[in-house]
């Protein structure tokens, strides 16, 4: 891991721009702690400098909470090398959604599979850089971003001890089946009038996962329309889960 | 109203009992108020005697938000003269929930609408009785018990300006019409295994309720399992809306 920039931001919180290997990233930590702070890692749908403004308002607040945060870009998305083949299926899902009709699962599978596979390790891989790195420590958190990466570092990810699901993204229907080996305790978001979204996938989502704890949050409003006290909400449950 | 009984309870607050011609009820009071204190009004199954551990438990924290808190027994139920036609309904009820099939729309009207139409009358006697006592000002909430009588008061009372509404009781089919004319703020809590509860249809009710704020939380267990952060939620939408 590289550290590439460091800024105090006003609310005493240091910002770290990193890379490791090809994937940037970018590491919040409160400005006075302690003791090693527990880690949020940030999810998001790609495209770092554009997620930038609302990535440091949940890096900020994590880190009033006492709370590390962390997250990179994704594959093909913002600085990293295009694919070819990412491109194709977002195009192909774009002409779906504007034809008005129901996506294909194949559709679906081509874009968000081969992102998950190729994301997940990236994110292992931080994590070992982040959890290295003097003044972070455990537990470690999941919050947000495309669906299936979350739920794949649910089951796959020891050190993550519980996550934050936004139900607002595309789900191949595979991730059902990784859904029910899920046991870590969940928070999934749900906005019941999100336009791009399948709201009964999404709650059929929620069915499957094994977690004991889970709980569902959902309020009315589109994609970007989460409530101020939907997101005091999830921070209590990482307060809960972490502290 | 007369006043019937009257107790302060370890934490400060003050516990009276009193009767509205044949309806009994308690009022629960916080120690100390600078100024009227916002009014909950809290919903039950039906049964004071049984339900009052419980009850005093919600008043308690209640006050400790600066909220009174307040009960009346249903019709029918407790130490209330019993209706020929509601035994009959609810005997129909266990007979049906015995038989393991699903519960005739019949029997839920039968059941459920004959109660909304005597509670409500006698709900808003008790709202215009308890507003008149020193100490007790706006705004009103109403909280939880049998859903189909929370959701006419938030229809037909304009003195309640918030409704935490727990998802865990037969809605008779009219109580979605109903449910579209609600505008007030709406907390919704539903226990997602919870065993006498048609989740489909709970979800179906939320989805149908007209206000432009509601909010959903479901989480696992069962209909007397509601997680304590799930409380700790609810009081917070309160504190929201009745400050």
């Amino acid at each position: 891991m590289e550290l590439t920039s460091e800024q105090r931001l006003d609310d005493g919180v240091l910002e770290r721009g990193f890379t490791l290997g090809e994937v940037p990233g970018i590491l919040w930590t409160p400005g006075s702690a302690a003791a090693p702070a527990p880690l949020i890692l940030l999810g998001h749908p790609g495209g770092l400098r554009t997620m930038y403004p609302r990535l440091a308002a949940r890096a900020r607040r994590c880190a009033a909470d006492g709370f590390a945060a962390a997250t990179i870009e994704l594959p093909w998305s913002g600085d990293r090398p295009r694919s070819a083949a990412a491109e194709q299926a977002r195009a192909d899902l774009r002409r779906a959604l504007e034809a008005g009709g129901p996506v294909d699962d194949e559709i679906v599978d081509r874009l968000v599979l081969p992102l998950v596979d190729q994301a997940v390790p990236e994110w292992r891989a931080a994590l070992d850089a982040l959890l290295a790195l003097p003044g972070i420590g455990g537990p470690v958190g999941y919050s947000g971003g495309v669906i299936a990466i979350g739920v794949r570092l649910a089951v796959v990810e020891p050190r993550i001890s519980a996550a934050g699901l936004f139900a607002g993204s595309f789900v191949p229907r595979t991730v059902f089946e990784e859904a029910r080996r899920v046991t870590i305790p969940l928070h999934v978001l749900l906005q019941w009038d999100d336009e791009g979204n399948d709201r009964q996938m999404a709650l059929d989502l929620f069915d499957a996962f094994g977690s004991t704890e889970k709980t569902l949050h959902a309020n009315t409003g589109g994609h970007t329309g989460v409530p101020r006290f939907a997101g005091e909400d999830a921070s209590r449950f990482f307060a809960r889960h972490l502290r």
